[in-house]
């Protein structure tokens, strides 16, 4: 253990491989999808439809997060979530994860248990085993955590970016830009104020939560930003109701929504009265100066929210029972036209990402 | 482009990562089992015999390899042959390959179309589609591969570590120390002699073979270090024969048999005079101090061989009809005793790692 250290406990330079496994391990319950659980030479998870879905995502310090703004336990959270909404978003459940952690061995062993505890327990929130993984060295200064998701599709046909079809409408669940905005809070020199009060999951009521704060809504931005979240269930039913396309939104509406109309052959016109009703709103209105809360609903990452197309008259756009939330049309799938780009707000090209021309 | 380095052509940071992927795609080939390729949320694999295998290993540059030793290619194949033995060791075949590449913006974009190619090239050997992946950014200096690799059982039952039975014969499929000393020339400083000649797959024959020069020994053993092979058919047939325990050799013959025999609560005690003829010969004697040949024979790691317990009548053990080699009988599997370590050679402890005693 280095001596100007020893308050932090061991570094993971102290311990050997198995050593830190075993204080790790306990952490990962095995769900009853694992047929040979971690510690062979490779996990065996059931199947059962016959067919598994994949992914992989990874974060690396300084670049996908940084240690004065996430904890560790917040850092694998957000793995977590980031995997797992790319197993959602084709209408899949999520049956077990495979984490790796690359670091250099001066990284407190406590950074590693803290790490996972969060990765397990957004799991735990997402019902999906952690089968394997792998621990490496790395150079001084870098961590790297990386995770592998694999789901089930339990029958049903995966939902593609590529199915959108013209008439259909273009709907999201969960929020739009609260990670961004968290961002760009922290961005400006925000310091955390803490766990988020209410409960930061949007309600399924028609409209946005009331009584915000400035303190309260800056608080549930940055915890989006710091611990985003996505709903498997809601995936699941969109493809159970017909979702004709699906994607989480990892990079921002207007660019996850470009990838359906490219992958689609159609362009999609977002509805700027709709964007402004359900998504310009609190808390984002709180916190936010005005041009700043549209582009961030227009072009925030990481949010990991869903957005998929439906047929306009699908029930599932009226339902209001879905506890995680309800979807929202936030526009519609129009013919591509090479005169417009393949995503417009109210027929418009989409200028840019300064969004002045919203600021009055 | 930085103009210092303009005859490398782009760097990452030159790119963006559709230009990466358009430069990369081509090389993955999509193998029937993939029922929705790369380019999607999530690709989607048929899992036919309803479950999966799956494993993931990382490599780190300066930890892993080094660029002086490795070309991207070589790194490429070596990763992936890491994954898919892991795979091969639960008697599965390997279906789909994830592969990410985390790299500071300065590394030239080459690099990763080389690694890429040393991917493809190696997925084509185990017949593997590579059906995802994930690239990121990274700290100066850092580059890190990353492979997860999911695998089909086809209704046979995993060959776990834990199913070794006092009475069994342990054997390995493959090479013995090869890597271990390949890496050792290196370290002396040896320079990279090129492609070897003979073939480097160890031949079925009764005899090693004969022939080796210096030269082609410390060729074939470098070789052997930059891109080890391991057999996923044979892995496939050990399990089909009976196999009772099984794994890939990464840490070397000692450790690895003492995983097996802490999982199955047996020992092993491996046999002296076979490893002596069979093992600790050409091309390892050619190269190396003997003393260094059977230090790499019982501790060299990254072998990725396949080492299995099997009943002692296994006709398998008296098979030479396998093209990638046959199994040869090491040791053999004897109740545990508290009075002696894990892992012994004819019948004592193996001290130490400096294999001293061997030299005369």
């Amino acid at each position: 253990m280095s001596e100007a250290h020893a308050e932090d406990g061991p570094r993971l330079r102290d311990l050997s491989e198995e050593d830190l496994l075993d204080r790790i391990f306990p952490y990962f319950v095995q769900r009853e999808d694992v047929l040979v659980p971690p510690g062979d030479d490779a996990a065996v998870l059931r199947a059962a439809s016959g067919s598994v879905v994949a992914t992989t995502d990874t974060m690396v310090l300084g670049h996908d997060w940084r240690d004065e703004w996430s904890t560790p336990a917040e850092v694998g959270s957000k793995l977590v979530t980031q995997n797992v909404a790319d197993i959602a978003a084709m209408g899949a459940r999520p049956t077990g994860l495979l984490v790796t952690l690359a670091a250099h061995g001066d990284l407190p062993a406590r950074w590693a248990e803290e790490f996972s505890l969060g990765v397990a327990s957004q799991a735990e929130r997402y019902d999906v085993s952690v089968v394997g993984g792998d621990l490496s060295g790395a150079p001084d200064g870098v961590v790297m955590v990386s995770i592998t998701a694999l789901g089930d599709l339990e029958g049903r046909d995966p939902v593609l970016r590529s199915g959108a079809r013209v008439g259909d409408v273009l709907a999201v669940h969960g929020s739009l830009g609260w990670s961004g905005a968290g961002w760009w809070l922290y961005a400006q020199g925000g310091t955390d104020p803490g766990p988020p009060e209410p409960c930061p999951v949007r309600p399924a009521e028609a409209e946005p939560p009331t009584g915000w704060t400035e303190q309260s809504a800056r608080s549930v931005l940055m915890w989006s930003h710091r611990t985003p979240v996505t709903s498997v269930s809601s995936g699941v039913v969109a493809s159970l109701a017909g979702a004709t396309a699906m994607m989480d939104l990892s990079d921002g509406l207007v660019r996850d929504a470009g990838r359906i109309a490219r992958a689609s052959g159609v362009g999609i016109d977002l509805d700027r009265a709709s964007l402004e009703r359900d998504f310009v709103a609190p808390p984002l209105t709180d916190a936010l100066p005005l041009d700043v809360a549209w582009t961030q609903v227009l072009t925030g990452g990481e949010e990991h929210s869903l957005v998929a197309t439906f047929p306009a008259d699908s029930p599932l756009l009226r339902d209001q029972s879905d506890p995680d939330g309800r979807w929202w049309v936030v526009g519609r799938v129009v013919e591509a036209d090479d005169a417009r780009p393949r995503v417009t707000l109210d027929g418009e090209a989409i200028q840019g990402q300064g969004w002045d021309h919203f600021a009055g």
